[in-house]
């Protein structure tokens, strides 16, 4: 019989193969392709990964792993509102960097089949907006964001931060035009700017211009 | 011998079919495909358009010319400062969303050739930063976005809006989560908040935490 954690390390080698696969290749791993390239009887693939949706979950888990842990870590820290919020996209963008940096073709691939595969990716991006959600609460307790629905702020930061959240912005964008110090700007404007109250943007209901 | 505004009219009717082709076939119309389109000798093609690049320049420019004159119109009027922001923004983000939802694949395919060809493009992405810019001017003087570089400025502003600007966004985000309402809310923010100061965001030199 296998130990817990012999197949635990199975599974995570398998993983770690599965992934470089994709990067060679351009394309989701399978298990067909996954038994070929780690030499293995496909059964005891099949025992590890019930499915080929289930593969690629144990790759998006170790993909985001580290994401989590930033989040979580920055929620739990006791830094100030503002700072909380700068860490909790400048590290993960950091991050996300480094990897684009590390194997830009890879990071390509990656970027395509997560949008592909966007209902596997789902959950992610929900814990993300949970986590700050959470945040926002908090800003919100002190003052910040007044009259803006939770959701509504979510959205609206979201979109304002959007060059360092989204991994396709490093392939798009010239990837020197995104700076952590701009990240902290944008993050200092929203604190200082961001509300509820219509202040002149937007036309006057009957008065717009033709 | 043609007539100037009978050749204006021909090369009119030529840009069109290429833009109509590829959205067709998904590619980026060449001179040869487009005599064959057209049922028209290729030499005479080849008077119209000296090269595949020409054609291409052609196509950009009709794609272009309602933004440009958005832009035009926005800056000389006489709204106010916000509104101008506002407006410069929404109007082409509104023109960009009809083309979108009329015909996604094609939309999809242009996407695709203008970052291929981004070259080509960049002329157009520097007069709508040329035309920012002398908004960004006119907000300076009134006392906003303080301490910062008109470059800076630039660079800060279009990263808050870039969900508003690149095509890519109504393709990758949920297009309804793109509203007109946001956009305004984005500019006031922008307004009330952008400035050159560091106000608690950043981490502070020497303290970052690890």
């Amino acid at each position: 019989m296998t130990s817990p954690s012999t197949a635990n390390s199975e599974r995570a080698r398998l993983v770690h193969l599965a992934m470089a696969t994709t990067a060679r290749t351009g394309e989701n791993t399978t298990r067909a392709l996954l038994a070929k390239e780690a030499r293995m009887p496909r059964a005891r693939i099949d025992a590890i990964f019930p499915t080929d949706d289930d593969l690629f979950d144990a790759i998006l888990e170790r993909w985001y792993a580290p994401d989590i842990a930033i989040m979580e870590e920055v929620i739990e820290s006791d830094l100030p509102i503002r700072r909380k919020f700068y860490e909790f996209f400048a590290r993960r963008f950091r991050r996300e960097k480094d990897r684009f940096r590390e194997d830009p073709a890879a990071f390509a691939v990656y970027c395509e089949i997560g949008t592909d595969k966007f209902e596997n990716v789902r959950g992610y991006i929900d814990l993300a907006d949970h986590y700050l959600s959470e945040l926002i609460a908090q800003a919100q307790e002190e003052g910040y964001f007044a009259g803006l629905g939770i959701n509504r702020a979510l959205s609206l930061i979201n979109q304002m931060v959007v060059c360092y959240t989204l991994p396709q912005m490093l392939m798009i964008l010239h990837e020197d035009r995104l700076e952590e110090g701009k990240l902290a700007t944008i993050i200092d404007t929203l604190f200082d700017g961001l509300s509820g109250d219509a202040r002149g943007a937007a036309p006057v209901a009957g008065l717009r211009i033709a």
